[in-house]
């Protein structure tokens, strides 16, 4: 997530060195299916009107028109947008100061596992919900270890609110707070210290949930220099674990992060 | 390639029906690697001063600033491009009216075999050289056939020019005429129809070479419903065949093409 578009900056406060041993799986690509059979799209299609944490929308300017049918020639458009548009990567520098920037993160570490934390049925009875460690241990004892260098993915079964607009997907309260499922920063620090994840996603606006002031989960992601994903969908054809995640992030120059083709190798 | 940013469109002229039968493995992924060992990146960083075809160049603004050493809050940036802007993605909608978009491409079609043609050596002594049908066969010879739904890729040493600039990765004549190396219609065609090829990608600026006015390339590879990826880098690290592709490009709303982060798995 980031924030309004306004250029405020929140809540800066002094905190300790940034961690720097970033998942980079040294000897080849781990957990690698023997045999993929298809290819899941994790991406929703960016436009316009597409639910943002931010109040800012991605403009899309037609350049040169769509042709008539048949005919040759050149369209195309021109986008502006913020980079934490539609499905997209924070960086560890969007969180911390000093923080590894997009084209730092090495293409080693956006291929990876990809483990998939069903909560769903939690947050359909509170939409307030957080990732526990208890759940890590829980989806462990049924499916085995969290592989090294793995990305862990909170599935909420928040994406299908996503044809509904910002109000559903913010989950919007009566006084304007907002109510989605997060990852707890517990679970965070616990898959980076003892599990050595590469990574996270979630299938809401931010790695916190709606309810968040502090965005604790996004300061121990980005103070441990992993990555979070945010605006992740099709979840449900994923396996609780086994899949490939390949993190198409566009390469922006000092980019705190972008919108990212997200396919996974099932 | 697209045009100049002025929202001309060139040489519209009426053709024949747009090929409706994109290469789309049906049995699952094709010629999977048994167990790759590294991610190549084949993507270049998209930036203000980046190369490109059109005059108009990528913006970035910051619009919450980059946080003091240690610090957490949040930084970020908002861009604004032309959709054939960095390593990008051209769709067959962007060539040839009626033609699919972004969006429609299936994500099957972007996880591919790379089939690698080394034209550097010939590039390097006539930098208006295209790809031919015979280029193709003497690769075949000696590394076997182009697998079906693969991703035939021109390598012509070009990359290494895009920290020069503009100028020379247009190879800029006295006149103004541009001189770079690119694809040839007829094996275009060859690779579409004799092969069943899903996409095709340059390392340089377009698909058809500097000189071409009329762009047969784009446009056979338009009408037969393929994509065109252009601006790659890096293909110096893949084997001539073998690698798997996965083509993240960003799904844009309507886009006729867009930035992709390319990854090989090798
Ligand atoms: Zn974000
Ligand atoms: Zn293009």
């Amino acid at each position: 997530m980031c924030l309004n578009g306004t250029g405020e900056t929140v809540r800066a406060r002094t905190g300790g060195p940034v961690h720097a041993e970033p998942a980079r799986p040294e000897a080849g690509l781990p957990a690698w299916p023997s045999r993929p059979g298809r290819v899941v799209d994790l991406s929703h299609v960016l436009s316009p009107t597409t639910a943002t944490f931010d109040e800012e929308k991605p403009t899309r300017e037609t350049v040169a028109p769509a042709l008539p049918e048949g005919e040759v020639g050149f369209h195309f458009n021109r986008w502006t947008f913020l980079e934490h548009s539609g499905t997209h990567l924070d960086a560890p520098g969007h969180v911390v100061g000093g923080g590894r920037l997009v084209p730092d993160i090495a293409p080693e570490e956006l291929v990876v596992p990809a483990v998939v934390l069903d909560v769903r049925e939690r947050a359909a009875q509170d939409p307030d919900t957080v990732v526990t460690v208890e759940d890590v241990l829980e989806h462990e004892r049924a499916h085995g270890p969290v592989p090294e260098g793995s990305a862990v993915l909170m599935f909420s079964g928040w994406s299908t609110k996503w044809e509904q607009g910002d109000a559903a997907v913010r989950g919007m309260g009566t006084e304007g707070t907002w109510h989605f499922p997060g990852l707890g920063a517990e679970a965070c620090a616990f898959l980076v210290e003892k599990r050595g994840v590469s990574g996270f996603g979630v299938d809401t606006l931010s790695s916190d949930p709606g309810t968040s002031t502090d965005f604790p989960a996004h300061e121990v992601i980005g103070r441990a220099d992993r990555w979070g994903l945010e605006c992740l969908t099709g979840l449900e054809r994923l396996p609780p674990r086994g899949a490939v995640l390949t993190v198409g992030v566009m390469p922006g120059e000092d980019a705190s992060g972008a919108p990212s083709r997200v396919l996974a190798l099932v």
